[in-house]
C-alpha cells in the first residue's frame, strides 16, 4: 500500500498522511496514532523520497555517466560495477546512475551534489588535472575518486599502483634480457596510463637501457582492434622488439593474433605480459600460452572504493582517505622462453 | 543553493518553503512570491525528490540487479546498459539501480514499484516462468521486459528472434554440407537459450537430420573457459563434429583455441558460427578467420527498449508493446571451407 491509497482509506490528505508518518509537529496526536496504527494493519511501505526529506540520507550514491565515452562499454567497466553493487548490497544501498553529455558533466556533478537523491559520489577515469574533482572538493559534498590527479588539495581516493606495475613488468623483461621492449598503453591524458608510461620508463632508466618513444603506442582505446594494430606495427621496425607490455586482456588478444600473423610464436619468440583487471570471462591462465600479467581485481576496488564512500558520507568532514592497493605480477609461459633475435 | 540554504535565507520553515514552491494552497500568495523571488535570485536548484512528491513523476528508471548471478559481470550486460544510458541521456531521465539478494528478489520489484522512486522498470534475462515478470504484471505498474516468458497474460517486451537466428546458422551449415553441428548454448533455463535451442532443432527436422542430445551443450556461463572446455570435450565424440554454433563471441574466443588445441584449424576443418552481440572491443571482424556470426546490436536494443518503457510511462494502461528485432546472419570465413572428414 502507498501513500495515496493510504490517504485515501483514512480520508485525509496526502500531505497530511505524510506529515504524520514522518512525525512533523503541525499534526495533533489523535491523528498521528490513527495514521501510523492504519499504515501497519495496511501493510503501508513509506516512500522513500519522502522519508529522505525527513531524515536527510537517501541510502543512494550517485554516478554520472558521460554518454560519449561510454564507460559501460569498457568491458573493466562492468567489473568495476560489480564490485560497488556487491558492497551496496551489504549496506543495504542503491545507486543513481545519471548519463549525460560530456559538454554538461560539470554542471551536472553540481547538480547531483545539491540535489539530495544521493549522499554521496563515485567518479571514475580521471585525467591529471579533474575538473570534477576540483568541483567536487569545493562543494564538500562526499564523494571518492578510483584513481588520482595532479590536483594539490586533499580529497579521497583509491587507486592501484600503476606506476609500480609496469615497473616490476618491465624490470622482469630487462632481467629476461630483452632489450627493445614496447609499450601498448591507454590514452595518456588519463592518469593511470601517464603513470603506466612512467613506471616503464623507470625501470628502463635503472638498467640503463635508452628510452625510446616510437616503442610506445599511447594512442586508442582498449580494442582487440587496436592490440592488433598497434602490435602489428611496432612489429615492422628494425631492430624488432622482443617484448610487449599490453595495458589489457583485450588488448593481449589482439596482440596475440598480431604476433601470430608475423608468423612469430607468443612466449617463443616474442615475450609478452598484459595488466589483468580479472575478467570473469577472459582468464590469463587459460590464453595459449598462458600471459604474465600485472594483476589487480577492479572487482575488489569497486568494493573497497565503496565501502569508502559509504564511511565518508557516515564521518563528513573527517578527513580524507588515500588508498593505494598495490598489483601483484603473476608470471606464466608468455615470458618463458627468450631467445634472442638473430 | 538548495532548499534549506533557501529556507535559512528567508527565515521560513523548510516545509513551508518547500510548499511554497511547489504551489500547496495552505501558504499565502504574498509568501509565495517572495520565496519563488528569492528562489530566482539565489539560484535555488529544486529537490527532485521534494519535486517528484508534487508531479508524481521521478523522471527516473529503475534496474534491480541480482548480486549473486551479477549482471555487470557478463560483456553483453554493460552494452546493454550503454544503449539504456544513451536514450535516458536524450529523454533527460536517469536510472535507479538496486543490487538485491536473489532470495529477496521478488520483495524488492514490490517495493521498487510502490516506492516512488522511479516511474517504470526494466526486466532482462527472463526464465520461461518468471515470477518478476507475473508480479510485475499484477502490480499495473509500467516495465518492460528484455526478452519473453511463456508466461500468458499480456505485458510489454523487446526481444531478438532468437529461434530464427540459429535456425539460420544451422541451415547455412547444413546447406554447407555439415552433419554433426554442435551447438554450444547458454543456460537453458533462461529463454533465449531455449528459444535458440528450439531454432537449431527446428533447422535439423527440416532437413531430416537426427537430432542428437549429445551433440549441444547447454550448461554452463559465457566465459572464454567454458567455450575451450565445452569444445574441447565435444571434439573427442566419433564420428566428431565437423561445426560449432557457440551463443557469444567470448565463447568463441574459446572455441577457437579448443579447435587449434586439436590441432585443427577453424574454418577449415572445422565450421564455427557464434552470435555476436556487437561488443565493441571484440569484432567478429577481426578474428582469424573472421567470424560467421548471427549478429544483434545488444546496444541498440538497450535503446530501443528504453524508449519503449518511456512510451509505456507516458501512456499508462494503454496496452503493450510487443517487439521482436530480426537478426542477420552474416556469413565470413569461418564457415567458409568445408572439408568432409575421411
Amino acid at each position: 500500500m502507498n501513500l495515496k491509497a493510504l490517504s485515501q482509506h483514512l480520508g485525509l490528505s496526502q500531505t497530511t498522511v505524510s506529515r504524520a508518518l514522518n512525525g512533523y509537529p503541525e499534526v495533533s496526536e489523535r491523528t498521528r496514532e490513527r495514521v501510523m496504527q492504519a499504515a501497519i494493519e495496511l501493510n503501508y511501505r513509506p516512500n522513500p523520497n519522502a522519508k529522505s526529506l525527513a531524515t536527510g540520507r537517501t541510502e543512494h550514491i550517485g554516478i554520472i555517466l558521460p554518454i560519449e565515452q561510454n564507460l559501460f562499454m569498457e568491458p573493466v567497466f562492468g567489473e568495476f560495477m560489480a564490485g560497488i553493487a556487491q558492497c551496496l548490497a551489504e549496506a543495504d544501498m542503491d545507486m543513481t546512475i545519471m548519463p549525460t553529455p560530456r559538454s554538461n558533466e560539470l554542471q551536472a556533478y553540481q547538480q547531483l551534489a545539491i540535489s539530495g537523491r544521493v549522499d554521496g559520489i563515485l567518479i571514475s577515469s580521471p585525467t591529471l588535472q579533474d575538473a570534477r574533482v576540483a568541483c567536487l572538493a569545493e562543494s564538500d559534498f562526499p564523494f571518492v575518486l578510483h584513481g588520482r590527479t595532479e590536483c594539490a588539495f586533499p580529497y579521497s581516493y583509491l587507486d592501484i599502483d600503476n606506476q609500480g606495475a609496469f615497473a616490476n613488468a618491465t624490470r622482469l623483461l630487462l632481467d629476461l634480457g630483452h632489450q627493445r621492449i614496447s609499450l601498448v598503453n591507454g590514452d595518456e591524458s588519463m592518469t593511470f596510463a601517464r603513470d603506466r608510461h612512467a613506471g616503464y620508463r623507470q625501470a628502463l632508466q635503472e638498467h640503463g637501457v635508452t628510452y625510446d618513444p616510437q616503442l610506445v603506442c599511447s594512442q586508442g582505446s582498449m580494442t582487440e582492434e587496436h592490440g592488433f594494430n598497434s602490435v602489428s606495427r611496432l612489429l615492422l621496425q628494425r631492430p624488432r622488439p622482443s617484448a610487449f607490455i599490453v595495458g589489457s586482456m583485450i588488448l593481449a588478444l589482439g596482440a596475440m593474433r598480431a604476433i601470430r600473423h608475423h608468423g612469430l610464436e607468443p612466449g617463443h619468440d616474442i615475450a609478452l605480459i598484459a595488466h589483468d583487471d580479472h575478467l570473469p570471462y577472459l582468464q590469463a591462465d587459460k590464453f595459449d600460452p598462458p600471459l604474465t600479467t600485472t594483476s589487480s581485481s577492479i572487482r575488489a576496488a569497486g568494493y573497497e572504493i565503496t565501502q569508502v564512500l559509504h564511511a565518508e558520507i557516515n564521518n563528513k568532514g573527517m578527513g580524507h582517505s588515500q588508498t593505494v592497493l598495490p598489483v601483484e605480477l603473476i608470471v606464466r609461459g608468455s615470458t618463458r622462453t627468450y631467445k634472442r633475435p638473430a
